[in-house]
């Protein structure tokens, strides 16, 4: 019996290697290896290659910036390199050989962000255990297509559905989450971990079981690349009307769909809404166009500045703001967070300096939550892990 | 306001570009070109490489079998190959230089088969036009957990619901839809494009509405590599118990969990289950051991010959083998439907062969849709295509 299996997995694996498929042929390097002292350890094999380095969100000690360190070749063919000790996070890397972005051969563990894939793995302890899958209680995440009569097509959201919703009947409250310029209704989910860190919030009592619904903000995509009707044509990092009021137009479009389709609490008590960088910027003219639509808005690295706030001709959305802004404060609201990087780009900094600085002019309340770093998902994942606390108490 | 808008461009690309994102380090060159007549180009800077090949499925005159090429050097940078006309049909690929092997900068879109990572592409026309999302009405795809007592833990599956489920209250079919040796429950929707050529028949009209549910059948691993507790342990081809009847066994979990859960027309008539390869082998035993719960049975490349079929003292599921076979024709269904190859392994084709004339000699019914190619995806899209036009009609 035995014998019969491991003939046919022996068959299995000469058959295909030496013909019709690929699936067998596995690395015979293990990379990365993450060593018990929190350092890393990178191999590949590149026996003809005359430099071969690593490059990733690996620098702890300078606010997750990217970083390349030079791999050593450590015999005639593979090349090594071990990281500094490194915190507990989700990261990023890519190898470049002799000019040539590669992945890494022994890791299947890959994102895409824009038009580029970068392998990850995770530093386990503290705030990234959020990150992992764990022996919790699990939502569901299900890729849907609602009607966008503003848009006049179908477009393709994310619904995560915390463990439960399924097998109830109660109504749940309802987190809006919206992705930066590049971005799509994947973004969040993938290197956002948004999943995972409610699931994990969710089950240790730290956050109130929702729904969280992650939007594609670029009007001019149906859906995320390779999931429409373009196919598979490469990403670019910023669409048509990406940023002219039309998301904002058409937001209705996604509270209608889901408060039709989900046993949703409809009102404002039941509803937050936050978006990193451009979806920050979504964010906020949202809330203001909605006023009395959301008790919970979060602006994370919000891309505030970019547009004039008021009287911007390009759409009804960004016009009459100052007096939108006065309307969103006497209608009240629970929470408005800001979270922001000391090192984010100084046209965002200065964006939402200024837009403090009115909030405090007219005395309207928000929370501002100023972090070592810039713009990065490192930020994002733990605006998102301390947003997702405060929400619907 | 152009022009801030083109600013925040500009900056934002500079930035990350300099420090904190590897965002939008968009590769300069495109790749693949798929040309007018249906050749493709492509195309690699790797100015210091000695050799660069293509490699993948793109031999369409032998089996679809994997081919390499070579590659040219066309200046002191660029390598380019141009392949000779292609079929129409979702092709693999990826590039080796000086012997590693790397995916295209130039292509975002990979799917990973077991450890490893290719790029994809769709060539048009035909068959094709099923694999591509295409503007119909679209199904949702939810990644849910179920409960399995037998195997004392939450495993993960793929739900399809069709165009029309949330928003009625009707019952539907349901197909199972299991993969093979080293896959999951990502195995369909990935390379099988089982979402994309659901949505698309069922539009046309060839394939009645159904729900498709798509297990892990690798008792050994809750959920598909980096979807479970384990974390991104490199996935491997073959996991313990995948071949011990312990699926089969528990898979009136999944069946009650189905059930309990969507809203489907629980007898016979409203179930089929189809399988490849090792999920071929899955679905013979669960139609033997359930003999009336599905009237389609769909075995594509069916892993049989690998196990004896009868008096296994591995697991009550395969013992008695005979008298089930005997009793499943007695009870009746509607098509038992089996798919293979012409150039599968000779250890598949010859157990399907003997299956077959075990079936023969006791005057049972099937379909045998004998096809050029062997154990490849190509087989086993084009064999859900035709089996799904069959079901619950």
């Amino acid at each position: 019996m035995k014998n019969s299996v491991l003939i046919f997995i022996f068959a299995f694996i000469s058959f295909s290697l030496s013909a019709q498929q690929d699936l067998f042929n596995a690395p015979s390097l293990t990379s990365p290896v993450i060593n018990a002292d929190n350092t890393v350890t990178f191999r590949i094999k590149a026996p003809d290659a005359k430099t071969v380095s690593l490059s990733g969100s690996l620098d702890v000690s300078n606010a997750f910036a990217e970083i390349t360190y030079d791999m050593q070749k450590m015999n005639d063919s593979i090349w090594s390199f071990t990281t500094p000790v490194l915190l507990p996070e989700l990261y990023r890397y890519r190898f470049t050989i002799d000019g040539v972005r590669t992945l890494d051969p022994g890791n299947a563990f890959a994102i895409r962000d824009v038009g580029n894939l970068s392998n990850i793995f995770i530093i386990g302890g503290g705030k990234s255990d959020l990150y992992k899958v764990n022996r919790v209680p699990h939502g569901t995440v299900a890729y849907r297509w609602y009607n966008s009569p503003g848009n006049d097509e179908m477009r393709r959201l994310t619904v995560y559905t915390p463990a439960g919703y399924e097998n109830g009947n109660g109504k749940y409250p309802v987190l809006y989450l919206l992705h930066g310029v590049g971005g799509d209704e994947e973004a969040w989910s993938g290197s956002g971990r948004a999943v995972e860190i409610l699931d994990n919030l969710i089950a240790q009592g730290k956050a109130k079981p929702m729904i969280v619904v992650m939007t594609n903000g670029n009007v001019a995509q149906e859906a995320a690349p390779g999931k429409g009707s373009v196919g598979f044509v490469q990403p670019t990092f910023m669409l048509p009307h990406t940023m002219d009021g039309k998301f904002e137009e058409t937001f209705t479009d996604i509270l209608t769909f889901i408060e039709q389709n989900y046993r949703t609490i409809q009102t404002k008590e039941g509803r937050a809404i936050a978006g990193l960088s451009m979806g920050g910027f979504h964010t906020a003219n949202i809330a203001l166009n909605y006023p009395n639509t959301f008790d919970y808005i979060g602006l994370f690295s919000s891309a505030l500045g970019v547009r004039p706030m008021n009287n911007n001709p390009v759409s009804p959305m960004y016009q009459d703001t100052d007096k939108k802004l006065n309307q969103l404060m006497k209608n009240g609201y629970k929470l408005y967070w800001m979270g922001m990087g000391v090192d984010d780009m100084p046209m965002i900094y200065n964006g939402n300096k200024a837009f403090r600085e009115k909030m405090d002019s007219i005395g309207m309340r928000y929370e501002y939550h100023e972090t070592a770093g810039g713009h990065t998902w490192n930020n994002w994942r733990d605006y998102l892990t301390i947003f997702a606390q405060r929400l619907f108490k």
